[in-house]
Parts: C-alpha cells; sequence; structure tokens
C-alpha cells in the first residue's frame, strides 16, 4: 500500500484548483510509493474555503495558515498564495518542518529568495517551485533532444509569454483575483508572472545567463483600484522583453505581454543548434516541432511530433497513441515527480534554490529596464 | 449535498480506466445535483479486478455480471465490455431496473440494438451509449454553429478515422487487450470500432443518410491468433470507405483505415455549407476551423479557432482562455450531461434508440461492401 | 545558339495566358537547345486575337485555325481551345506533321481520345498533354520518393479537388468563359475539369486502376445560359466522388465539387504506405508533407519540406532556398521538359497515350455514377 | 501603344536576374503607358556579361558604368552591384539625368545615404529603393488593413529575419557572389542584409521610431577569405537583435541571424493593435494571419487568409483564386508601380529618402551594438 503524503493546501484560487486536481488524479495514473491525502485547506475565509475543501475533498479547513503549520498530521505545506506571502509562510513552513510546495515566482525579490533558501537548507525540508511547463510532455521531450546532444552548439534561444486580457482600460487592478495587476501583492507585473515561466525554461534547457538587457512599458497608465473604487497610477509591467547572453554562447531574446491581441495564453520558445532547432507553444501544447539537419536533404523539413506515443515522457501512463492531453496534466507530473522523489531521496526539479536563479534573472530585468542600460547577473 | 448515483462498471480495459476518470473528476468541475460513487466493479478475474479497484477507489468486486445486476445497492451500470457481450447485459440490466451507461457500438448488429432499444424503452430505465466525441468542445460548437444556421444549405460532409497501428504483420489477432481484432468478439473491423464514431457525429450534425455505398478491405489475409498461437484468416475488415446521400440532399464520403501511416487517431470531419464551412480534427482537438463567406472579403479565410474561452461549450468550468484539456475531458462531460439528465429528465444523448441508427448506417456499409452495391438506409 | 521551336497558339484565354507566360519564360531559366517562338496566334475574334498577340509577342494572328495547320513556319500547335476542339484540331494537326501540346483533359470520351492517339502515333509527331500539376516540384519530390521506394506497399490513397465558384445560383452557364459549365463544350463538369487532375496524378504516382464506382451531383438544377438568357437544365456534374481499387492493391478515394465553400482550388492528395505517407496540397504547393516511420521515434512526425532548395527538382534554376515559386512555374518546367524531349528524343509525359488512360477513368466514372454500380477500367 | 522606357542594368547577380525577369514580365501582366526595354547590360567581365545579357535579351553590353551613364539611349540605371558601389554609382546617375532604381540597403551608411538623397532630389530625377517585401501581396494587403484602422492603437510590433547558411566555418568570406560576408563590400552583415528588409517594413506599416538598443554577435570569428585564401577575422555581425520604442508608443523587437537552423529565408513580422493583429511570413508568402476581436466571439479565431482573390492587392492581374504566386511576383509589382509613377507623377515608394530612414536605423543599431546603450533616432 502507498503511503499517506498529507497535504496541506494554503489558498484555493486557480492555482489551488490546479493543484487539488493533481493530487486528486496522480495516483490514478502514476503509482508511486506514496499517495496524496487532502488533509486541510487554509483560507482566510472560512466560509468560501468550506465550499473548496467540501469540492475537493479536503478533511479539514484552517483560517489562519500558522495553525495549519502548527498541525501533525500535515506532512506537506503547498502555497498558493499571492506572492508577497510567499517568504512568510515558507520560512514559517521549514521552521515547521514540513516539506513545502511553493508556486511560483519563487519570491518578491531575490533577498526574499534567499531568506528562503537558507531557510529550507537550514531545516533540511524537501522544497519544489511550481514551474509546470516544463512537465509539459512535449518540453520535457525538448530537455531530452537538447541534452542528447543533437542540437549540437546552440546559437538562439527565443521565447515569448503573450497574453491579451489586460487591453481594455475598463479592466481593474488588484483585488480579489486581480492580485496579479497590484505591484504590492504580486512584485511586478508580466515580469514575475509570465516571464518568470519562460526564464525556468530556458535555464533548464539552456544553462545560465551572462547578462540582460531590458525593456518594460505600462500602456495604460491609471487604472480603478478595485478594493477602493479610486483611480491610481498603474505599478506593474504590462510588457517586458529582454536581450541577453547566455553563458554557453547563445543569444537570447525573450518578450512577454497582456497586450497581444490573438494571444490567451501563448507561450512560445524556439532553440536554434548547430545541427537541429527545436519549437514548441503552449496553444499546441501536445506538439513538437523539430528540425534536423542531418534528415536526408530531400525529406528535410519541420517535423511536427504529436507526443503521445507511449515511449514520449509520461505518455505512457495516459491514454493511447493520438490521444491528448491537457493544460492540466503538467501538475500532475510534477506531483508524480515529487512522489517520486521522496522514494529515491533525489529532489525534484526546480527546488528554491534552482528557481533563485530564475528570481535573478527577473530582478536583472527589472533593474536593467528602470536603469536603461545591461546589467550582469551573478 | 448532492445525490449519489451508485455506480457499477463491467470490464475494466481502456474504456473501463477513461470511464473511471470521468466519475472520480465530474464533481470536481461540474457541479450536479448527483454525484457518481464508484460502488463495484465486476471483472472475470477478481486479482486484476480488485487492482484495478483499488487504484481507482471502487468498493467492492463482483466477478460475475448478474450478480452485480442483483445488488440493490447499484443505480446505474457502465457496460464497457467487447461489443459480443453489450446485448445480454443490456437486457438484463435494463430488466433488473439499471439505469445502463453502453459503450459504443450500441450493439453486433441492427437485431440485436433493437431487441436492447425494446428493453430499456419497456423497463424504463435511462440509458446512453459513450459515443464520446460529440462532447470534445470543438465538435460541440460545430453542432451550435449549424445549428444557428451559419452552415445554410448543407453540401457536403467528408470524415475519416486513420490509424496505423495494425500495419505490422505481427501483429496477433484477438486475445488479450486486442479483441477489436476478432470479428466474433467485435462484430467487424474498422467499421464498428472507427466508422461508427465518424457517423455518430454525422447524424448528429447533419441528419439521416438514404442510401450507402461501400467498399472494405482486409489487407493483411492471415495472422496468428494470440489465444491458439495459430495462424487464421482474418475475419475483420482493415479499411472500410463509403459514399452516402444524406437525407438532407448533401453527399458523404467516409473512410476508416488502421493502415494509414502517420496517423494515430486522427479522426476528421468536414462539412461544406452555403454560406460557411467547418472542420475539425481530433490530433488538435482543441481548434475548430471555421470559413465564413459573409466575412468582409479583404480578410476572409479560415478561422482556428482556439476552443477555450469561457464561452465555448464545457470550457468555463475547466481553467482559463488558452489553455487546454484533452481526449478524456469528453467523457468528463458526457458524466456531466447525464448526470444532468437524471436532475431535469430530459435523457442525455446519444441513448440506445440514437445509437441504433448508427448500427443501422454500419449494417448498411457492411452489407454494401459485401454486396458491391448501393443499399438503402431505412 | 538555341534552335527556335515555332509555336501557333490555338485559343487565347486562361490556359493560353499560362502557356504563353511560360514559353517567355523557360529560357531565361531553363537553358535548351531549343527555344519557344511565338509565331502565330489563333482566335476566332480577330480584334481580340490582335489584342492578346501583342500583349505576348505573338508575330501573326490567324483566325481559322485550318490556316494555322497550313503555315510551314509553324512547328508545334498548342490546343487551348474547349473541349469539345481538341479531336478535330489534333488530328488534322498530326496529319499536317505539326508538334501537338494538347489542353487537358485529352477529349471528350475514351472514342474520341483513341482516334487523336492513332492520329498522333500514325503521323508520329511529338505530343503531349498540360496536365501541369506534375510538374509543381512539391509533386515531382513526391514521385521521386516513391520511384525509390520509400513508402513501401501502398495502401490508400485518396485525393479532392474543392472549389466554390458555382455556389451561387446567380451564376449562369455556358457562354463567354463559362464553357466549364456547358456540358456541350466541356464534355462534363468537375469530372473532366477537376478530377481529371487528380487521376492523372494518381496513375503518375500509384499505377492502374482496376475498377471504380462513383456517385455525381447537380446541386443547382437550373441556370440561365449566358447565350440564350434562357432558364434551361444544368447538364453537367457539380461534384462528383469516387473509391476506386487500383492495381497494386491499394484503395483510392477521389472526390471534386465546386460547392465546397472556403476552397478555391484546394487540389490535395495523400499517399499511405507501409513504411511512409506523403501529402501536398495546392494552396500551400511549395510544400511535400512526409512522415517517415523510419525516423527514430522520439522526433518522427509529419516534415514539412519546404520545397526550394537546389536540390529539389526544377528548384537550382530559380532563386535560392526559402523562396517561393507559384502555380504558373509548373507549366514552365513542361515546357521545358517538352523542349528538353526534343533534344533527348525521350518523350514528355503525359503523352497523349498516357492521357487516354485519364480519360478511361473519366468515362467509367461517369458511367458508374449513371448506373449506380462498380465499373471495370480495361 | 506604351512608350518605351530604356533601361541600363549594372550587375547580373542574383538581384540582376530577379530585375531583369521582372522586366520581361511586367508588360504581360500589369500594362501601363510604360514599358521597359533591356538595352543595356554593365558587367566588369564582358563575357559574362554577355552570357548573361544574351539569355535576358539586354540589346548590348558595357564594361564601364561611366560608359553606361553617357549614353543617350538609356533613361533609367538599375543599381545591383555590391553595397560599397551604390553612392558613387548613383551620384554619377542623378547628375547624368537618369532616373534610377537602386539595390537595398541604400548606402554603407548614413553619411553616404545623405549625399545620394541630395544628388537625386538636386537633380530632379525619379528615383526609388528595391525593398521588394512591401509588394508581396499579403504584406501590402497588411498595409491596407492598418490604414484602414482596423487595428486601433498598436501596442507591439516584433520581426525576425533568420537564414541558416553560414553556420559550417567552411563557408569563405568575401569573394564572388560571397560579397554579404564582407564588411569592406557590404557594410554590415545581417543589419543591412536581412533587417534593413524588416525595418523597412516596419516604418512603412508602423511608422518611425524614437531609439534603439541592440547586440550583434559574430559566431564565428575567423574563416577563410575566398579571394586570398587566408584566414582572417570576420568583419560582419553574424546576428543582430534590437529592442525599439516607435513613436507611436508601440514596443518593437527585431532580430536577424544566419545561424537559425531550419529556416532558409524565414522573414515574419507580426503586429498586435488594440482591437485586431496580424503576421506574416515569406515562408508561406502567400498567407496574411489576421485576428480580430471584433468577430463573434464563437468563432473568433486568426483567419488565414490565402491571398489570391482578385480583389487582392496586384493578385486581380494574376490568375484565378486560389492559385499561389511567388517571391519574384514582389519585383513585377514594383516595377509596375515604378512605370505607373511616370505616368502619374508620383513618386514610387521607397524613394532614397524613404530608404535613409532605414539606414538611419541600421546605424543607430549598429552603434548601440557597439556602445552596449540606447541610441535615440534622430
Amino acid at each position: 500500500m502507498a503511503k499517506p503524503l498529507n497535504i496541506g493546501m494554503i489558498g484555493y484560487g486557480f492555482m489551488g484548483r490546479a493543484h487539488s486536481n493533481a493530487y486528486a488524479k496522480v495516483s490514478h495514473f502514476f503509482p508511486n510509493t506514496h499517495t496524496p491525502v487532502l488533509k486541510a485547506l487554509c483560507a482566510r475565509n472560512a466560509e468560501r474555503g468550506k465550499e473548496f475543501a467540501d469540492k475537493w475533498g479536503y478533511e479539514s479547513v484552517e483560517t489562519d495558515w500558522r495553525k495549519l503549520l502548527e498541525r501533525d498530521d500535515i506532512d506537506a505545506v503547498d502555497i498558493c498564495t499571492p506572492n508577497n506571502l510567499h517568504k512568510e509562510i515558507a520560512i514559517a513552513a521549514a521552521q515547521a518542518g514540513k516539506m513545502i510546495l511553493c508556486e511560483k515566482p519563487l519570491a518578491m525579490d531575490v533577498a526574499e529568495g534567499e531568506q528562503m533558501c537558507e531557510a529550507v537548507e537550514k531545516a533540511g525540508v524537501v522544497n519544489m517551485v511550481w514551474y509546470n511547463y516544463r512537465r509539459v510532455p512535449a518540453v520535457t521531450l525538448a530537455k531530452q533532444l537538447i541534452d542528447e546532444g543533437r542540437l549540437g552548439r546552440i546559437f538562439h534561444y527565443r521565447a515569448n509569454f503573450l497574453q491579451d486580457w489586460t487591453i481594455s482600460a475598463d479592466v481593474p487592478q488588484g483585488g480579489e483575483g486581480l492580485w496579479r495587476l497590484d505591484a504590492e501583492a504580486a512584485g511586478s507585473g508580466v515580469t514575475g508572472d509570465l516571464l518568470a515561466h519562460c526564464i525556468d525554461t530556458a535555464l533548464w534547457l539552456n544553462g545560465g545567463m551572462k547578462d540582460v538587457n531590458a525593456m518594460t512599458e505600462t500602456f495604460i497608465k491609471e487604472r480603478t483600484h478595485q478594493a477602493t473604487g479610486e483611480v491610481t497610477k498603474v505599478t506593474i509591467d504590462d510588457a517586458c522583453a529582454f536581450m541577453c547572453h547566455f553563458n554557453n554562447g547563445s543569444l537570447g531574446l525573450f518578450e512577454s505581454t497582456r497586450y497581444a491581441r490573438g494571444h490567451k495564453a501563448l507561450y512560445t520558445f524556439e532553440i536554434n543548434g548547430e545541427h537541429a532547432s527545436i519549437s514548441w507553444d503552449l496553444h499546441d501544447l501536445g506538439r513538437l516541432n523539430y528540425f534536423d539537419h542531418k534528415d536526408d536533404s530531400l525529406v528535410r523539413g519541420w517535423h511536427s511530433v504529436h507526443v503521445t506515443d507511449t515511449d514520449m515522457p509520461y505518455m505512457g501512463n495516459w491514454w493511447v497513441p493520438g490521444l491528448q492531453i491537457g493544460y492540466e496534466h503538467s501538475f500532475v507530473h510534477q506531483v508524480a515527480d515529487f512522489l517520486k522523489s521522496l522514494e529515491t531521496g533525489e529532489p525534484a526539479h526546480p527546488t528554491f534554490r534552482d528557481a533563485l536563479e530564475t528570481q535573478k534573472i527577473c530582478d536583472g530585468v527589472l533593474k536593467s529596464a528602470a536603469e536603461r542600460k545591461w546589467v550582469d547577473i551573478k
């Protein structure tokens, strides 16, 4: 029988649902020695918390996360709060000896992130950050192809994360469900929300960055704040683009925005190597595009790999070839790998320490944009 | 609190998993007055049944489906057996007053199907057949666009279901996990397995057929039978194509095969109307292609509709715009609609009676191929 | 210096322009021992003929094709008239010892086609039919890949030719520029106009057919005749679909229509072989899609081959890799190959005799549709 | 009768062919009051010049471009030489009172370009630069849609020009056919060769730029020089990326490289506006992608506009809907517009003065990359 892993979840918004679904499904498809048990949900609003807990089968509800951390029946804490609460909760959880699964980005800035890393490492608790896109099978496959050396020397890396949901000036900032538009809660706009994903993948696939050069823009300067009803200055970045040099000598170009009409969640990346290139996008997440110069010249062209065969990463655990999975499955895979890590003792990545590297780039990008100059990454 | 709907599942193969997953997920995303409870699993092999039941949380295991039907704590029976058992189980279940959810195709032939329809109608039990593709959101959207009259008079309907998994002569026929290659268990080859899906969708979207004209082929004439180890004649159709006239005057062209190299499960359809056309395929199941002649001529072209917005069918219950769902969700939707039907009293389609129409076409197609002539559908 | 090949062109409609452009361009890109000289244009309407001749540089104009055939300074006659004139002109041209380039389809029916073949063969004159799609580089590449044996045993061939220009009931039939809608001038509707192209390619790529089974439809039964202004019965087929068995054991499925909203000239074909599959379409004529099961399974997928590299058929004579050519270039290639055939003595295909095979299929298809039964091809 | 426009072409490389083809074809498809006459070809190598002239029908050959400028029978001079000769020839041609059609980029730098502008304006001669991509019909259509205001306020512009032909370290630099790899002849690498195209289109579609911030890279530092056989330092930029602010407040992101495996000539751009977005790429040059938020939400998606209908820019002069044209046609259109400008007196764009704006951006980009800082464009 699988050992129970008792989960205490803090927060119940979009990510609360995505994680709960992953915990509920994982043992049906990825047998492991551990199986998640939804022990407690923590929500400031007791009524809403109860409703969510009932729907998903959480056994109990807390309204104070400190109480949750005191409970002996909780093995792991899942932090799904706005970004400005990550640090305090994570450090306290580490001190309480809990495993920690923390939503991305790790922290509000590098200083916070370093404190968090120190705390988990000092406490020796298992930790992981929810950069889920690494575990979309097509992205995992990209990593595998790169690690096999198929691309050779890398020349270019480019990534975009394009959305369009804040184009209307009528969208308010801050408040219920809109904390991502409030710099006090989110730290930054698209940089921490979207580019952080692109950066995590890039560091994983292509290694560290040497320096960055960015520009940011806030297209709509003032919006009504939902909490107060007042029109105030928008404090987040609506769009952010940056150039960089990777340590391996390749050039990077990154862009994210919430003002790209026609794209809801179009995360894309492309890597050009000496022998082969790879591209992928989130709107067709089940396909990986691959070009190999070593193909016979008469049939050389981009392969559209429908990542559903049983020998593809994670896919042997799902249906049969040709049948697609979706966005939510990336979270299931991350939980599956987390559970496996408990068995093997090998950490599931990205750990807090891994995610701190992404934080460094984000901070560098924001600094570069503010100072209009190249910023070295240390 | 939602009312329990006690499920007794017969069979635990591929479809057993797909249905179990749907029952497990549906209440997390589609709140209804009823919620499925996995009461019992029925499997001839007790050990394997136990393993499956444990994984999915079935409360008990039966090895004789008749026993299952006798139990008072079972409200609904889900038939996931090979096709040759559908009739006997369904009729007994109807007589036992159970609701029935039956895998497709309904029966081995029209005669069986008629008996089944009579049985459920006489018993007055709720019944439904798992033609799940109707509830891929893009397909449901196609239905909605057609019903709004956007296409106008229909001229053409064409559909394919292309696979490639039996090209190798080394694939055995019959036996464990391979009953679809054995006519005694399956009734036919691609006709009942694949074309039946295409036909169900077509009848739903474009109405009934007047006549059909088909050809079938068995490319590899003999294969080793898994059960006996002997090389015997292959009795199923490897490929089947047919032309037809729909009652609305449009022309139909259908094809299915397991010998189309490069296509794992490529179900596609296209409908050409006077004003607009629609196409869809299962390999990119989250997109609907739509062409509208009424668009301004300068920007007229096929729309690639990424069916993820919250106003799309079923999508408001899942994630946020831009984030895809997959194959398995069509089953969740079907369960959700089934549960809703219990509340409204309006049947969830396709019922047995609906599925009998598909059976009539399948029988007509096989007859036409055998006799090399047009066959009228009555 | 290249030897002149004196051309006498009969007709000056759409195909007259396409051929004239090919003659004008060919020597700039495909040096041969012969070069076309636009000696004479033949048009019943002298004024229009003059205008066309001036624009394209024809040295003279004739209004009677018999006169053209009598001229000693004409080496080759290009027949671009409506189909019902092909036979008479071609036979007379053969008797006059002229080389003949005839538009497709070869004739109104097999009987005519046979007379034409006999005439050219008896006279020993060089002859060719303008099935131009063979020489779209992507299609020529398909032929090359098949001939190399890459596909292995062939299981399926399917082709469509979809247009939408006659959906409106207001389109008149017959008359100026509309002879394709008049059975007296065209012989048939989409069968001779569109399916003939699909059949020519299919016979070339996949060999002969054993039998066919077709249906045709005329969606709009009556239209105003342009010449008379009267509403009369439409005599052509608006749509035609057929199934067939190829001699190599593969199954074929063909369809053409002028009622497929959203498709202007969407000629497509797909071939599924044991090892590999190929598909192509005219709307993206510069790409060939290729799937090879022998590819490493991790990167196996459809290749989108952008047929512009210099080692692709004909492409070394044009621009540089990445830069596309268009529809008109297929005619240039056909002229280039025709000119080369004069040097080598090897006929440029399809000859009249080759095109007669396509005519046999067309006749069989129309007969099958009329009689609602399978028709053997002899 | 059309008036002759006597052309004297200087150079006979890739662009010499592209222009000659355009002159030869234009009057067959675009009737104008003027028609080009290929009067003289100028080539330093007399033998090769003769061969080219014979193939294309130039009436005479010169080996000294100064001689060509002295001839009274030349109306217009077409400069197809390496970039470092543009200035001297253009100024002399202006002084000789010739119309000038000059290949892009205009000059080696802004200083040269200004002298050239002054010369043609002082002389009052008609002048144009061959930024041909403006006249790919899909690109012209994009301009039309933007000018109609369909996109609303523009937020983002991004463009790439990706090639892969210099990845091999064995490609020599400089010399015959390779002057684009030699900074002395070309001025810069991808910046003047590829980015210049992207910039010209961007300025045309989206207006001027305020500032730029660039990085360049030379991946392979030394190559054999073809002329000398010696291994010397590579002086051009292999790759260049830059960020910018447009005057209209939108953000720009540009990249070009010759190290993007899998892309032969992939020029792409995308523009995101408040209401609508547009994208295009050169590998599928006959399609324009268009997304309009005002579309009915159920069918909202990217339109793939197959730019072949007769109401599309330039397309009414070619074939029929559905039939594509290619790369070379952009030059035909540019000549057609040039000829029309002679009739109307309205200049055909881009003029030298227009092209100087592109030169300013190129210079700013190279300066920014060298100094690693933002550079204002004046």
